[in-house]
């Protein structure tokens, strides 16, 4: 149970910020995360690792002289936003190249792939690196659908080695591509954790049983087994592994990873078992680790990543290194670089004043952005348990958030004199900034475009707030590539736009229509499918309940409608 | 919850296998715990840390360069044996004086002191490092009566760095009290954590509660109070220790701690409030250190520790080390020393024939000692909550985990030939050994002097019998130290061995009035008091429960007295 809180949505910016306090030899503070306290010479490959916070020591524990340049830090289990990481990324690079690591999980694609078009359009080279070692997750046939879990530390480890020892942007990527191809890992959970404010955890596993392939947010396991004792678990993840052994490979890094509540002593057990396991198997352990490495908050639970390794692998990863929580043999210490970041103009901002009408329009949009927060906070614990079942819980949370962000940022830009779609481009900024995850993205997106759709001088017309919506359906399928039958929000999504077109009568009549559509389409997606990232477990049927995103779409619509 | 487990007697040994296992680079196993596996010097001073185990990385995480030589690594929170900790300072060795560290406990202070007392018979320099951080076990005028927490932590480091840097025995010695005099911790608990094996945790919080100065072992806490915010919790840990501000002092290294199932995430957050904390006191964080240094397996809670630094400790603690779970700078490499270590010669071994009479008595006292160890198994349960009440909850185990190891001890010893006097000797070691803790090495003192006082040549008459008690009598006292009133088992053994010597008639007669008495003994021990290392904390009146050791020594008793 997390306990130690002020105020929750505070609660990542505020770990943070403690952590930098107490890793100040290591790390110094950018808007998005934390880089290097230390010198990087210039012409180093610069990579950065990132994701939703609740993980520690991922990742901004591993940044530091060998390891990573920098880490960009998102919410509790949320992705950061595309500004976020342009902003760590741009304080990391020094003119060779940037790459950012994370595991494979839908709002992080979306998100750094924006800080990636973004730096591309500077000229930077950029570049992703994305972990998919869960094997739990996806079928052999898909491993590109795999979620990464703690497969992140033996394939950024080797990938920061590669950097280190000055290998070019090119080299780099082939590294972290051979380590993620050679890492796999499977993992059982106990008990589940729980977010920061929230008054139960994400989930519960009975007394006795073990959650198998249970992700590190709390999505469901493959299948639910006895706990057995300490040697059992280990037979039951090392065999797992076996089944993906590749061909002829004979040499292993193992690493046992806890989740947060299970400890050292049990891991200690475990990982001496798996040790014997592998020997038995004829296979040759060259490293064994075992300890929290990629945790979930206080999750009971543990996981077994094998990384099968060839000499090129072997020297990268036993090459030194020096981080908060990791290290290896002896690094040459080199002076500070205490240079104070200011990235804060990686976020959008407004320069422009809006018309009078466009003003009005804008004021009117702001305190519509407010009853959306205020409706979407009384939904919020509803909206987190939809997306529990097949999710990892945030959805609620993540919606208050970037509602919320949005409507202050909002008030703030109508009241410096912004018209209605710099009001909004920015509001959508903040939205995305503080809901991270996919959804975070999508709404910023909509924010955006619709108010673009606008502009800063004309009022709103009917007609042209119709166009709005269809501006901002288009920019949500272009940016996350789903079509209606994916159970996303474009599922409701799209019926909505259609019948907004194409019912005849005044706004109201057609937005009522709309609605309707919408909330049809919504309860069509009960039959949920697998996500790149966010995968439904290996043989997992339906779960019967309607994706949370287009039941919060239909819920905005619901109140926009209730202002005609 | 502690799940991970094979056999729970098990759990510590094969704990330390994996913890060696996954850290061959820092260390190797000896009996009793490990050392490291890097060369040391000679004319080092060697400085070892040791306790119960369920502390990680106290205290195999810390041996290494820099810091520890080696680690005595006892059952989960019960002392290792004089034995262990005897083998592994021997094995750390280097010419130049040993010095064993540990928290202020009585069964640590007893099995720790015999293990100097041995290594000071055969010549070497030896003493003891006896930690007294936590404010809330004890007052101001009685600091030596204080407990050991996470103050192990930097007066430990403090203390290494200085056999690192050369210094002699006494030297190392002045640092380390200087160290400790100069550091203090403050804890809360938000919930119990579980013993290996057991059903259920030592102890609860109720939800929303914290307790306030509760000990890393399951002991009761001052007092209760609602869980505030984290910022609240931080000034209530700081306000605690400022009220022991050293007269002048202004610089200090601060430690927040977490002790197993409160999460980094959480301790960041703390630590960052700590840190303001005390600088708007006007104090100056020299460092800040925030993670898990002294854990109580999976309980929730953290505590913060203040050493109170100048120049000289300053530099002691910023000294470059390296261990599993701890590093500072860059440590020089050296090469590895894999020599492998036999220390079973610290075991007492046994060298003697028995008589035909004295072999049978043996047999005789083997079989008891099995109806013991399955009595006391029994009753494990019930002695571990009466113990969990004022203690650690670990007497049932204990006295289970030791009885039986002392039973199989002696038949292994009666299978070949040994007399009364060397099987009950062996038997002694063995429980010793196995139950850990203050009832451990006492009744490992019991059973040793009971059979030195009958031999190995004449049968025991009735009349050696009862002066074979009474020797086992002196021995407890003059080890233990304890009077009649101080609420221990003495207040058992007294009256009973009174009983045995002044009753009238045969051995039945006497034994049945000894056990009378022994019975009114131990219930007079209901308002227990304090004991060093295992204190009653400030404020708290009576318990209403007798002493664990002191009804087990009955009911001991009771099992010979049926035999009779």
């Amino acid at each position: 149970m997390t306990r130690l809180v002020n105020v929750p949505e505070d609660f990542p910016a505020e770990s943070l910020r403690g952590f930098v306090l107490a890793n100040k030899r290591y790390v110094k503070p950018v808007y998005g995360g934390v880089v290097r306290s230390t010198a990087t010479r210039d012409g180093k490959v610069a990579v950065v690792y990132g994701g939703g916070s609740g993980h520690y020591p991922a990742f901004a524990g591993w940044v530091g002289q060998g390891f990573a340049d920098g880490a960009v830090c998102g919410n509790i289990f949320s992705s950061p936003s595309g500004a976020q990481a342009y902003s760590v990324l741009k304080a990391a690079d020094r003119g060779a190249g940037v790459l950012i690591g994370f595991g494979n999980y839908a709002g992080d694609v979306l998100h750094f792939g924006q800080a990636i078009e973004r730096l591309r359009a500077e000229g930077i080279d950029a570049d992703t690196l994305v972990v998919t070692d869960d094997i739990a997750s996806g079928s052999k046939d898909e491993l590109e659908k795999r979620r990464g879990i703690a497969g992140d530390f033996p394939t950024f480890k080797i990938a920061s080695a590669a950097a280190e020892a000055g290998k070019d942007f090119e080299e780099v990527k082939r590294v972290f591509a051979k380590a993620n191809d050679a890492t796999r890992s499977f993992g059982v959970a106990f008990d589940g954790c729980t977010l920061p404010g929230a008054d139960g955890p994400l989930f519960t596993v009975p007394e006795g049983k073990m959650a198998i392939g249970l992700g590190i947010h709390g999505e469901p396991g493959v299948d639910e087994a006895p706990l057995g004792t300490a040697n059992e678990v280990a037979k039951t993840l090392v065999d797992g592994l076996l089944e993906e052994r590749p061909e002829g490979a004979n040499r292993v890094v193992a690493m046992v990873n806890g989740l947060g509540d299970t400890k050292y002593e049990e891991l200690f057990i475990v990982a001496g078992a798996v040790h014997d396991l592998l020997e038995e198997a004829g296979i040759v352990v060259e490293d064994l680790e075992s300890g929290e490495f990629v945790t979930s908050l206080d999750m009971a639970g543990i996981s077994l990543t094998l990384t099968w390794v060839d000499d090129e692998l072997l020297e990268y990863w036993n090459a030194p290194c020096d981080s908060p929580a990791y290290r290896k043999g002896s690094v040459k210490q080199v002076e500070r670089d205490d240079a104070v970041l200011n990235n804060e103009a990686a976020k959008v901002t407004v320069t422009e004043t809006g018309s009078e009408a466009s003003q009005a329009a804008a004021s009117k949009a702001a305190d519509l952005l407010g009853e959306i927060a205020t409706m979407l906070e009384s939904k919020k614990d509803e909206l987190g348990e939809l997306d529990a079942v097949a999710g990892d819980g945030d959805h609620g949370i993540g919606m208050e958030n970037g509602s919320r962000a949005a409507a202050k940022a909002a008030q703030a830009l109508v009241a410096d004199g912004a018209g209605l779609s710099t009001t909004l481009a920015a509001a959508g900024d903040a939205w995305s900034d503080r809901a991270g995850g996919t959804s975070g993205a999508l709404w910023g997106a909509i924010l955006t475009s619709f108010g673009a759709a606008l502009g800063n001088e004309d009022a709103p017309t009917e007609n042209k707030l119709v166009e709005a919506v269809v501006a901002a359906r288009e920019a949500v399928q272009r940016l996350g590539g789903a079509e209606v039958g994916d159970k996303t929000l474009v599922d409701a999504l799209v019926p909505l736009t259609e019948a907004l077109t194409t019912t005849e009568g005044d706004l109201k009549t057609k937005a009522e229509a709309a609605l309707k559509a919408g909330e049809e389409g919504a309860s069509s997606t009960t039959d949920l499918v697998a996500k790149v990232g966010r995968a439904r477990p290996l043989g997992q049927k339906s779960v019967g309940t309607p994706d949370p995103g287009a039941i919060s779409l239909v819920e905005v619509a619901r109140v926009l409608l209730g202002a005609l």
